[in-house]
């Protein structure tokens, strides 16, 4: 057991899943739990991810070893506020939010010197939410992103270990670099998702459904996401965001340039490049 | 039986799809493949498609009762023309292209009176191509748009015992609808797919695949579909797809502009724009 006392700050999908995987492992041992609503807190107790459940968060992190925070990133700023006075010298706290940069400068402000913090993105998770749609096997097979933060080498290891355990792959990465790659990675198509949904929400096109195959389901997927946490990653990374969304919509206006000029060679040319670029990342589409 | 002999030119994917599943279905009798391909043709021969196979469309339709047109949009025209002096009085000719209202017109000019036509798209096929990726299945609790073009009842509803026999829904629709309502359930997604991949491509972002979950797969994944095909989806159905694209380019720059402003309540509110859109289409995501 690495850690006895887990407190886990917004106990739903992530948290929920977290605490799932970290007691089957043997490597968290009590786990409270912390949701502001009822429903969220029954529900988490029922499935087993909490031991003991509060709306609390200062009360919940009493005697922890390891308090893991996974709220929406906009919230994290208050709860390290709210926490900071009642962690116990030698925890670990640590986070699962979707940008780290400005995490990672909250927690070297606002936390104590006697904790350690190490930032933290599992990349798993749906778009649904809740402590229903968590499991165990959440993070199988899935990366799981360490930004070092203020702790030190035995302290990572030791929570290395535990990601370990719970079958993802820890890899170290800066949190500036996080952040510049994941507005690419994630963020970019998530406003793409987005932009998407609103443009043929706004059409008020009658049965969609019955013309539709996977592409519009697939397309616009993401966009069911929470809108909370969403604002609160373009929030934390409109630096690198609003760059990209350039680029998006530079591609865009050629498409569109082409499409008016009836240049099919050009049209032709630019979803070469979009397809060489997927085949290149996910492999060629088998024939 | 309802055709004895079928000709289908361009015995990839659908084509071959087709074929699979109107034989099994006891629907359809000997099928003549057409491709310029040899790898394309031996495949088709090898999977049972195609009883023989040619790369002559004109040879091909001898003696067809159903001839059934499974070639991008934009070489539509050229197999017309082909196939026109050959077609069997009496016969039908069917397509499965992607926009219809251009398709249905070529027809109708080039195709002999004494044959019947009727437009058809199966919302069906998946991003890979070639007879490899057909299946006798493909086709099962899809739906099949249907345009009646030049074809009487009977015709058209023989047709449809077809389309039901393989356990696809036949729907039929007017060939200009069909083509408005695409260009917002399939073309302005690919659009937003490709200019995704497109701007992502170019940001030249290492290790992207560390760094990614489901919704950079998901979103790009149509981006893959052949280049060939959608330049002729663009082509010929450019006066529905510029007004979705410049929706989705409004929609983006509102995005951009509240990220601009730091407005976080604005990124909500179209995020929930979104979300309400995808939510009402396809079911709130669980929790």
């Amino acid at each position: 057991m690495l850690y006895r006392q887990t407190a886990v700050m917004g106990i739903g999908q992530i948290g929920a899943s977290f605490a799932l995987a970290g007691k089957r492992a043997g490597m968290i041992g009590h786990v409270v739990g912390v949701a502001r609503s009822q429903r969220t807190r029954d529900a988490a107790l029922r499935l087993g991810a909490a031991d003991a459940c509060t709306e609390d968060p200062s009360a919940a992190v009493w005697e922890a070893e390891l308090v893991y925070l996974a709220v929406p990133v906009q919230a994290m700023r208050q709860v390290m506020c709210d926490i900071a006075p009642n962690l116990s010298a030698g925890c670990l706290v640590t986070d699962a939010g979707s940008t780290k940069a400005q995490v990672c400068d909250w927690a070297a402000e606002l936390l104590p010197d006697t904790v350690a913090f190490i930032g933290g993105h599992p990349m798993a998770g749906t778009e649904k939410h809740g402590p229903g749609s968590a499991s165990a096997d959440m993070f199988a097979g899935t990366t799981y992103l360490l930004c070092q933060g203020t702790a030190s080498e035995p302290v990572l290891e030791r929570f290395r270990e535990l990601v370990v355990a719970i079958r993802a792959r820890p890899l170290l990465v800066d949190p500036h670099r996080h952040d510049e790659v994941l507005a690419f990675s994630s963020h970019l198509p998530h406003l793409c998702a987005a932009a998407l949904s609103v443009a043929i929400g706004r059409s008020r096109t009658e049965d969609l459904l019955a013309f539709a195959a996977g592409g519009l389901r697939d397309t616009t997927r993401i966009a069911s996401a929470s809108v909370e946490m969403w604002r609160g990653i373009f929030a934390t990374n409109a630096g690198n965001v609003l760059p990209a969304a350039g680029m998006l919509r530079d591609a865009l206006d050629e498409f569109i340039a082409a499409i008016e000029a009836e240049d099919w060679e050009r049209v032709a040319s630019l979803l070469a490049q979009g397809k060489d670029f997927r085949d290149g990342l996910y492999g060629l589409p088998e024939e």
